[in-house]
């Protein structure tokens, strides 16, 4: 199969043509760039693939529906809501990685601050939570953020099987650099990160519609989380740190095995009891690891959800639904291995 | 005055030999150590003090209460337990860093999982929270631990003004490497700190108790607080993530202005509002920067509560209790600046 | 084809299961151990493989010649000096990852203060520079050390194509933690580590006779290099940068010449002129990536070599070695890629 | 005295305050900006200074001259080239950090890629290197550079006594990136700096000619240094390592007499003999600690120069020769501790 591979500069859309290389459904990568008159060469526009000499196309130019059979969006916010159109119209598979399709119009102006896409196109984007909506049945696919894909994980057993008190949810998430993008900015200058946590966005951060929603697919009762988000010295993964008071005669044995049988046939999610992960273990990985420990001196239950936020968290988690959308293996592209020690 | 310094081999006795050094009231430090058969020159003990030959004596051979005329221990957990009736009996002045002389005989035991002292002795000792308790009644200070500085700082307005509801709070706290100590663990091995985050002693740390017993002081219907530790990789610093649902008719201003009132006269706590305070912010000073932000989505309040682990954390503290103990200027030898950048 | 894998509890031999997990040559990897007496899951030894429930066998039972076609060992020093025979009298491949079989006995037991093997055994073993040591003829591979290899391959076209003076030759060579092992110590302590730069061993490093040997075996004249490690706060990885006056006559283009031919046909070396490489561009990978820049207003040469210590300079050259064994292509199990972002 | 300090949004000049707050005999601080308009408070230039109202003052409309006794430079290149020679003009003590004033014409313009100042000016400016040139004589004084400090400082008694091959210097220095200043870079994005190194600017820092000139004033015979500089992910301090050969009768006994005799009586300058320093021992501090090694071997010396580089390398030194200028103690606001751990 031939694929399209749009924006290739970012983190996530570099990450991706790695996946992307060692498909075994893929027998060749078209890459795409909106910021390219003519064609150039990867390892010009990218001098750490220096023996790869594929030609990126500029994206205007390019006929992107006749040449592939399916297109990747590594762009960010503001790109795909413009041009998703073209895509939903033709009824041309695409895998969206940036946020612009995951939101309604209001939810999306008013938290990304950009123009939305038409209601109509919103409406038939699906949001690709890849454990828990599957892919057949739409083909424009919203893959979703690494912070929802971590909080979002680590909450649904307890949501979906009505463990915990709705208004009592907390995450405390937290981020490596990679998950700020490349773009320059004091918040990520080395010097402003080493030997420093700074909260960021704090009750802004344009997951938290996008995690709502979802929970709400799971429990119309849900109405809003608390969700605050902490950059840390690091540049790969997400912890999000769950906190939730569980309902009257939940405990801790009915919540380990709320997770172990949602997960039980889940590949890429283990549940590991009490033995709360930490970020490395999943670096490297599609996998979600987590853990849960239920205090019944403050009945509360704290869950432990740790991703790649470049993998499980974007690329990975497009593969996943690459592969859904395809009938593949659900793992296929997906063997990797925890980047040790 | 003369000082005596027992343990100085440790992270928080090093810091407080510096401060002590520049303490203008401290004519002279005999610094004291447990494990020493003789008398040792401080730079054979620690060579980053390489010009200073002063002699650190064997605890055991010395007279501490006739030639000093107060006592820094900054010792490990199990040993001032067992010597702490010595300086009570003698009615002399202590200011104990270690965490033996916080709780009472139960609490120490189940929590610290070693014989504690006498219950007669415990009562004798003082909790020293800088802010809120006045030193000068007691003599036997036991200073606060590094979380629990920090998390009761954060606390303080919102409990003592019963702004909160007292089952709802979560304490995320974050801390670097130098909390845990100079031995060598596992925990603390480079190769496994860096580019991770591991929480630890998950609902077990021992600053647990600390804080629930200072919280009920302020009101005693509070019963337990969830609490959990993740250890970052950076070396100085502690950051306390608190959310607690805000009680019917509370609101932000309502918080702010609590805040505001507590802390306009105490020279080492800075209320920012809404301003979420970084962790270098803090670093190399005696303050705890607070910032508070209301949700109104959700009910919540979210307070970011900064310190220096080994300044306002240990050896800071340490001073500002003997500047109590002794009526010295509160700040007298803590005009340290944050060390930029 | 069934592989042996002595001791696994090391990052080298972490690194080493991974890729041969994925060889398309390798059938069955048996996990052998010296400190066990019984067989006993790897994921109970090493928790981070929480899926993998092969049997690892305690080395002492064993009959890894018969039910094996190959062995690997990474082990620590002092291991298959002592045993390493059973394997070369037996005529039994073996691919061995420590600096047990590098030098000769006196060398050995100078610098790795350790008895040696016999000589007639260290006769035996080739020393296995992937790109320079063929290793068909033999069959017990002396697996390089990492810095030894990222120096040699920055010295090789210099010393075989006699272009600088052989007494000027400085090394400085820079690594992160992962090459000091999982042993604690107080040099690999995070506090201790992390915002610091720390020289050790120096002039004593253990990899300095082994670079030496291979340079005279290029070079009969050359004598002594001096050559100084410093750690560095991070991981993976390790920066040679090389020094060394260029003889009368030689200027930048001969050099460039030299090593565009000399690694034109190494799919693992990549020569990338005055682009000086930085770490995170090889790690990951198998490869070294080298660049050099002369100064004419010192007739300096200036070489930049990294590798990521634990595949290039372990566990990545042992495939190479095995490949070149057996006669399987020289990438079989290599196609990695660096680690981005 | 009422002193000038001009620029503080920078590194050096941030720290130079906070020094000249703590010096005895500064009785006020003025503080001037290039880029305003009027006088705004410091803490809304630069809200970690949350406390401090002090109001900055536009550059351009302000009379320093009259308001001060000595003026800080603390600007970017291509600042003072402009505009010393009113100061130099009205006899006017001032202490330039910035690298403006330490070179002739056509070096500055050559590495500086900028207009110098006039040949004039740059003849009365002196270099300030405080432990070799007393600022006594001039008033116009250019604080050597980072770089320049911790080389010069390693190599001066090998010079100035004559024993190592004046063609053999080879300096490998390190630095952490607050020496790169706090302007965005991709070079010092966190992202890019951790678990990296980094070789930049190759043969061609600007701290070169500033070097060799000042080795010149030693020895005459000193033609040009190999000089090459690895950005590492460390935020303060530099490591210069030094390799040179020994001249025909020189030993490390020799070696060691001549470091002992040059710093004796320097009292920020510690000479260790064989203990390598770390960098951790000087980051707070004034000091440059330094360590030698002569290997036999190689007939090399081998020599570990660390300093904090917005320290000794910047701020620091200024209160050096601002003490020298004025004849106050050498130590004078200087008495800084290690920060430790």
């Amino acid at each position: 199969m031939e694929v399209a591979l749009v924006g290739i500069t970012g983190y996530a859309g570099m990450v991706l043509y790695q996946l992307l290389q060692n498909h075994p459904n893929v027998t060749k990568i078209h890459i795409y760039d909106h910021n390219l008159n003519e064609p150039t060469e990867l390892n010009t526009i990218l001098p750490i693939f220096h023996d790869d000499h594929t030609e990126v196309l500029p994206y205007e130019d390019s006929d992107i529906v006749n040449d592939n059979q399916v297109a990747f969006f590594a762009t960010p916010a503001g790109v795909t809501s413009k041009i998703a159109s073209d895509y939903i119209e033709a009824n041309f598979p695409v895998i969206d990685l940036s946020g612009d399709m995951r939101l309604n119009q209001s939810d999306y102006e008013h938290w990304y601050h950009k123009p939305a896409a038409s209601q109509r196109d919103l409406d038939q984007a699906q949001y690709g939570l890849a454990e828990f909506e599957l892919a057949s049945g739409h083909s424009y696919i919203a893959n979703p953020g690494c912070y929802a894909t971590a909080t979002l994980l680590g909450l649904a057993p307890l949501i979906q099987q009505h463990l915990i008190e709705l208004n009592s949810i907390i995450v405390d998430a937290k981020s490596g650099t990679s998950g700020a993008g490349k773009a320059l900015s004091p918040l990520t200058h080395f010097t402003q990160v080493n030997d420093n946590l700074q909260i960021y966005k704090p009750n802004t951060h344009q997951h938290i519609p996008e995690i709502v929603n979802e929970l709400q697919s799971w429990d119309i009762n849900v109405s809003a989380i608390q969700f605050m988000t902490t950059l840390i010295p690091i540049t790969r993964g997400i912890m999000a740190t769950i906190y939730a008071k569980a309902k009257p005669g939940v405990d801790g044995i009915m919540i380990d095995k709320a997770f172990s049988q949602t997960y039980n046939d889940k590949p890429f999610v283990h549940f590991l009891g009490e033995a709360l992960p930490d970020i490395k273990q999943v670096v490297g990985t599609n996998n979600c690891d987590i853990g849960a420990i239920y205090n019944p001196a403050t009945n509360t239950v704290t869950i432990d959800s740790v991703i790649d936020n470049l993998l499980k968290g974007a690329a990975g988690q497009a593969i996943q639904n690459f592969n859904q959308l395809f009938d593949y293996p659900e793992s296929s592209g997906l063997n990797l291995q925890t980047f040790l020690p």
